[in-house]
């Protein structure tokens, strides 16, 4: 079976890894600027220009019997433009439902799932009035860009609120502009996610959920299963995930990030694709998530996603590969072949065992090797 | 880390798949006639010829640090020749020992390991020595061609001896021609074979021993754990295959394959590569035998071998690929990208589950799945 990603970083890499091994072949959409260098070899990459028609785009592809997406900041023209030809999971609907946090927060409240609450910002004064309702410090954030806490503003009070007015949002207010949206600073103690991935079929798996450690906002490390959660909130939180995949028509794998404080919970935000939090069930799960979306996307039978013992992800970031030291102590090692930059994420590695415990500490103790006692 | 693998099949493609995560990238070097589909899209590959000097091999395979084989019936000159440039593992001379069945049997006897009685045929009258010393019916092997049951003849007397004479043998014989060798028909119950993989700084680690169900010479799967091995029989195995790997200065991983009768046990023959009867370690292990047998050749510390629960692995032989039948039930999908022939090893299939017995059922559910109930 022939599929074609939209993207060219980690995530189509190892999508494609773990797609070869079943039969897949695959080709590769390069956005504009992208760099293709963790696909390179691994199938044939087309550079995407606004011109290049879905005809053309399609036979250029390779004819591929599916298209599928490993970021959610992707033209959705171009996969509603290839829908004719091809099947494209998840669809672009859901994707855009996804890629837009206004229509995220307006797909939540569908779905009877909690979320952080929010105000629009289209004008200044949404703004004041946002203050007013939620309360100073808030978090102004770029509805479409921003991912590793990019294209997000605190605001402490009204003086930070008029510099912003007059720095990043200069330009950008106006009726319905959709650009923007604000939310209080939320208590939350941690952040838990979940991912599912649903069939073709609409039968849906989940993986244990991870609690996520950030780090200036960039994610360095997850631990699966998320310790100690409260009783009954892991069921919620499943059956909030099965309601969106319901109905956005979800084929593939959607990630859920949530904010935990005692036994309450809510989103903070989705993922339609494989996702970072996600990387620890490669080494550890018979089919791991890039496996089972790719399985989905084909309509071919879901694999195994139960998790014996515990595992870890502890991310790479801005550091250059070394094996000796990233592979000791029975750890999987899995790099990206892009260029170190710092705090790039460039490779992650992945730990296992029996207790969470004893992988707790195999992560701590790993990190501090990598990255030294202060990070 | 540049790496070139010698040989461009199944082993090489999984090699491959195993090390490109871990930062590695790959050259191929494929034998006069062999097809390399398998490895298409995986890294560079260079034709073998006659003219090829050593240099310019070293050249065209992108200056390797290391180079390794995924099979023992290779030109040895040629890796000989690579070694004044690379690190060439396993060593040429351990796999020189292993690619002819006369040598190998030296190298078990020099390290005690117990292995099938044989009588080398040079000329006729080895033959019928061997007869006599032996006793009909014999095996007859060729000493270096042959693998799946190839190459190799049951003469049930002395009236099918004078025929193989005049057949295979015909043109063949002659003092010290070493193309030969008989063994006796070896009443033995099982075939297990044990897999070692020893790092570069000669730390060994084994894979759990598999039991081997084959059919016209064929593997068609394996189990492992191997099911109620007599005690004390897999630390004799184990001390015996560590006196072969140090022995030979081995770096990566070996196959040894042993028969079994009630509590007797000896060697029917070593591959100095990764071997079909471990592909089960591929879901099932932290580190698979393709994953060590780098991490080996590289210098790299050695990941997890350990097997929890049980795994099988299905050869699909001459089979077309059905994602619908093969990944269902949990099962995960090895597929080679070669063109489907009869009997042909095209794919495999590996399963896991708690317990033996739980495997087992599914194995040969599977199994009459895939060939039907009078396989």
């Amino acid at each position: 079976m022939q599929v074609a990603i939209v993207g060219c970083g980690q995530l189509a890499r190892m999508l494609a890894l773990a797609g070869l091994p079943m039969g897949m072949r695959f080709s590769f959409l390069a956005l504009p600027g992208e760099s293709t260098a963790p696909v390179d070899g691994l199938g044939r990459v087309v550079v995407a220009t606004p011109d290049l028609e879905p005809t053309a785009l399609y036979e250029q592809l390779g004819q591929p019997q599916r298209v599928t997406a490993e970021k959610e900041q992707l033209p959705i023209a171009l996969l509603r433009g290839l829908a004719p030809y091809t099947e494209v999971h998840p669809n672009p609907e859901a994707i855009y439902q996804c890629q837009h946090r206004l229509r995220e927060k307006a797909t939540l409240e569908a779905c009877q799932v909690p979320f952080t609450p929010y105000r629009a910002i289209h004008e200044e004064r949404d703004l004041w009035a946002a203050g007013e309702a939620l309360g100073w410090p808030l978090l102004l954030k770029h509805t479409q860009e921003g991912y590793d806490g990019k294209a997000q503003w605190r605001l402490t009070d009204e003086a930070a609120a008029r510099q912003w007015l007059q720095g990043p949002a200069a330009g950008t207010l106006g009726p319905a502009s959709g650009q923007w949206l604000a939310e209080p600073i939320m208590p939350f103690e941690r952040e838990v996610s979940l991912l599912a991935v649903r069939g073709r079929e609409g039968h849906i798996t989940f993986y244990d959920p991870a609690q996520n450690r950030h780090r200036q906002g960039i994610l360095v490390s997850s631990l699966a299963p998320a310790p100690d959660l409260p009783a009954g909130l892991l069921p919620q939180m499943q059956a909030a995930l099965q309601r969106l995949q319901t109905h956005l028509d979800y084929v593939g794998v959607l990630a859920m990030e949530c904010f935990i404080k005692g036994d309450q919970w809510w989103v903070n935000e989705l993922a339609p694709r494989v996702h970072n939090s996600g990387h620890w069930s490669q080494q550890t799960t018979a089919a791991s998530q890039f496996e089972n979306h790719l399985r989905a996307v084909a309509g071919w039978p879901l694999g195994d996603t139960e998790l014996q013992g515990a595992a870890a992800m502890l991310n790479l970031l801005g550091v250059p590969v070394d094996q000796h030291t990233m592979l000791a102590d029975g750890a999987s090692l899995n790099w990206y072949n892009k260029t170190v930059r710092p705090d790039r994420k460039v490779g992650h590695i992945v730990l296992r065992g029996p207790a969470l415990d004893e992988v707790r500490g195999k992560l701590n103790k790993l990190q501090s090797k990598i990255y030294g006692p202060d990070f």
